[in-house]
């Protein structure tokens, strides 16, 4: 007696959601931060826990590939002939996890409440990664196969800027060769309008060290006869941003392309409410760079932020030490056609001519680093997510940018010649790198659904720009 | 047949010197962090060490006395009628020890290098605090009694700015009633030529918390849309001193005593090898307020330093947070006639008038707090010192000023009515409130025959400003 098989991907996901969501749980579990050292059999395990998945998925010829550092999966179905190849991308890795004391409940086991999943991970971006496996096995286990040809391309090193992707890539174009990508990493800007990702931001960061006396002194002692290297790097830190939030490093807009009234025209049809998302920061004011809109700053201006500082002592009480030592980390959103390399080297000189006496400085730049990324919201992908979307919501999407990075895109697009459709389930407000990010179960069905369709639109594209 | 007795003080020291030295290492086992609320039952421990030390010594009446925080040890030997009654100051707290990586050797199990004990609180101040009761100890053991009348008032709170010990002393003035304070606290500028400190700074500290949204956020997706609490943080650091190192907080000079030509004379006198200090300290340069000597500026200008500073990510690899709080904790040294509550006072005022909107700010003031101390060269106590100093190592001293802080002078000053003379033998480079911390055993050794000689000419002063 043949096993039962639903007819349609619709009845397979919701028969299966109770399944799917322990899935998601037990993948979670997985503390796969890319960041950390002692944490690379963790990123290792992730590999290998969805080398697993996707065979039972019905996926062809899963398996594990080595890059040099945290690896890559690999899995495909191609036996849709004359079909466009639609490569599908995730990461399994996930953003270190401190503060620790933040989180409500532990960030590596992941808890249900009220239709939320709390972990690190949990929306950026396993969450999202698993929507499309997920789409892929429903429409293999009821049609029987996939309305497209399929590749997948899931890394393991996104949060730490892709380092060894491109030469991995660069060294296997055939096997990833494509028509479309569509990226499950990137998130909506919120549960409804819909909206499909055309733009992100680049990235560049750097740590900047600062060494006074060659050991902590007595503040009392030596204070005011010694530089103190906490207040040589609050100067060197001081000069680099105005009191307004304009970067005064100097040609740091220099390459920045000038927003054109259609580019300001587009975000401001972007759904924005500014009082709620003060409410929902928590904020009584917003601040940046006079001349533009909040959105027109996150989305499409380039920025400098301080991510960490410290030097001197953090613990209770007081103790009265003049440290030998203060750091700083800090990271640049870029936007077109600003070079991260170029950035750099302009940080860096400006740390350098900022540097006061009786201090000695080191800037280190992060191999980590991305250009920006645009997609036409004419390309054929575009239209194809815009139609899955209109078909499983109801109305039009509208094209939006985000101000995060997603480095991949610019390196998919360098090194296998295809553009990247952002198609994340995930929505802005998850915590995504802070404590108790989560993931709207509602948004991990709904995404299932988004992908089944999306698929049977992409059978519609033109194969276009493929020799043969 | 009687136990052998040597016939000096000075035989009797040299034939215990390794036995004191054994007790000095026991005695700084004990981690007596006054500042760690976990280390209130060490800091007990180094009381009740004392207390049996003293009972050793020969020390009538020893005891541990309650403050409401950390204790207080008494000891007494009031068997010379007639004769002055000194107290005999210390402190057996000990600073924190971070960053714990940068010890030699564990900053708890002291151990002897190249004539040097390296453990935390070998030079502050439990190396220069057993000194005194070991050279009473000597004369008691030798002579039979003591040239004076004396009485040990040891804290545990000095670390911490004695918050209780001003009511506690208040409440038992009788007991601490004495002609004149030696402190054991505080050191030597170097091993020669000897000086003796006339002058201490004040002290006030404070901590600046500073707050944007009400969780961590994505730098990406929130950068330059939402303040940033470090960079606020920084804009109000920058903005309280000047890159020439002057301080623009207002008022903050006002209260300042200018230096006459007298005190210049006196200060330049002082030996003082800029280069040396240079090459000791690792720097290439010096900085501070222009218009003042280094000496100077470290001891006789208002100080305002930052001790410590944090937020955001401190780890391993790149973490592309926008974080939710920021802080620092700074303090100033203060010069007379400067009121440390008045300095608190314009600092806050500083702080809020420029924080940056968007963020929320919290100043919080330190309890411990202390006024500048001066006591005139010309005091018999001073003059006791000098013949002491003199007798010992041959050559007059010098008057000098501490830049750090002695809290408990002004306190004893004002409760009990009596000045402190400044009696400490440890180097000024001797690691306080740093890693390696250490005191040379030559100086451990020599403080002993110090205050013997001290005690002795200290007989020979007038008994003033005491009623009967």
């Amino acid at each position: 007696m043949e096993h039962y098989r639903p007819v349609t991907w619709q009845r397979y996901l919701a028969e299966h959601r109770e399944r799917f969501q322990g899935e998601l749980i037990d993948f979670l579990r997985i503390p796969s931060i890319s960041a950390q050292p002692e944490r690379v059999g963790d990123v290792r395990r992730a590999a290998d826990w969805l080398e697993r998945r996707l065979t039972a998925a019905g996926v062809d010829a899963a398996r594990v590939l080595e890059t040099g550092g945290h690896p890559v999966v690999y899995g495909e179905w191609l036996r849709a002939p004359g079909k466009p190849t639609v490569l599908l991308y995730g990461h399994f890795d996930v953003q270190p996890v401190d503060p620790l004391d933040e989180w409500e409940s532990p960030p590596f086991d992941p808890t249900v409440r009220d239709g939320r999943v709390y972990a690190r991970g949990a929306t950026d971006d396993k969450g999202n990664l698993l929507i499309p496996i997920l789409s892929v096995e429903a429409l293999l286990q009821t049609a029987g196969a996939l309305p497209v040809n399929v590749k997948f391309l899931l890394e393991g090193q996104e949060e730490i800027g892709s380092p060894q992707l491109p030469d991995f890539l660069g060294g296997n174009k055939q096997l990833f060769e494509c028509d479309v990508i569509v990226s499950a990493d990137g998130g909506r800007l919120g549960e409804d309008p819909p909206a499909l990702i055309v733009g992100t931001k680049g990235i560049c960061a750097l740590e900047i060290d600062v060494w006074g006396a060659k050991s902590d002194l007595h503040s009392g002692i030596y204070g005011g006869a010694v530089a103190n290297p906490l207040h040589a790097l609050v100067e060197i830190l001081a000069s680099m941003r105005g009191a307004d939030g304009k970067i005064l490093v100097n040609g740091f807009y220099d390459d920045v392309t000038p927003l054109s009234d259609e580019d300001r025209r587009l975000i401001a049809e972007a759904p924005f409410d500014e009082a709620a998302y003060m409410a929902q920061l928590g904020v009584d004011a917003l601040y940046g760079e006079p001349g533009y809109s909040t959105l027109e700053r996150a989305w499409a201006r380039p920025t400098l932020e301080l991510n960490g500082l410290w030097g001197g002592f953090q613990g209770d009480g007081v103790k009265t030490v003049l440290p030998a030592e203060a750091h700083a980390k800090l990271s640049c959103r870029l936007v077109a056609d600003q070079s991260p390399e170029r950035i750099l080297d302009r940080l860096t000189d400006h740390i350098h001519r900022h540097t006061p006496r009786g201090v000695k400085v080191a800037v280190t730049p992060d191999p980590g680093r991305a250009h920006a990324y645009f997609v036409a919201a004419t390309h054929p992908g575009n239209r194809a997510a815009q139609a899955a979307v209109e078909q499983l919501l109801g109305r039009a999407p509208y094209y939006a940018r985000l101000g995060g990075t997603v480095p991949v895109y610019e390196v998919l697009l360098r090194e296998l010649g295809a553009h990247a459709i952002a198609f994340g389930w995930g929505c802005n407000d998850e915590g995504q790198h802070a404590p108790n990010e989560f993931l709207r179960l509602k948004s991990f069905e709904l995404g299932q659904e988004g992908y089944c369709l999306l698929l049977e639109k992409m059978a519609e594209m033109v194969p276009a720009g493929r020799p043969g």
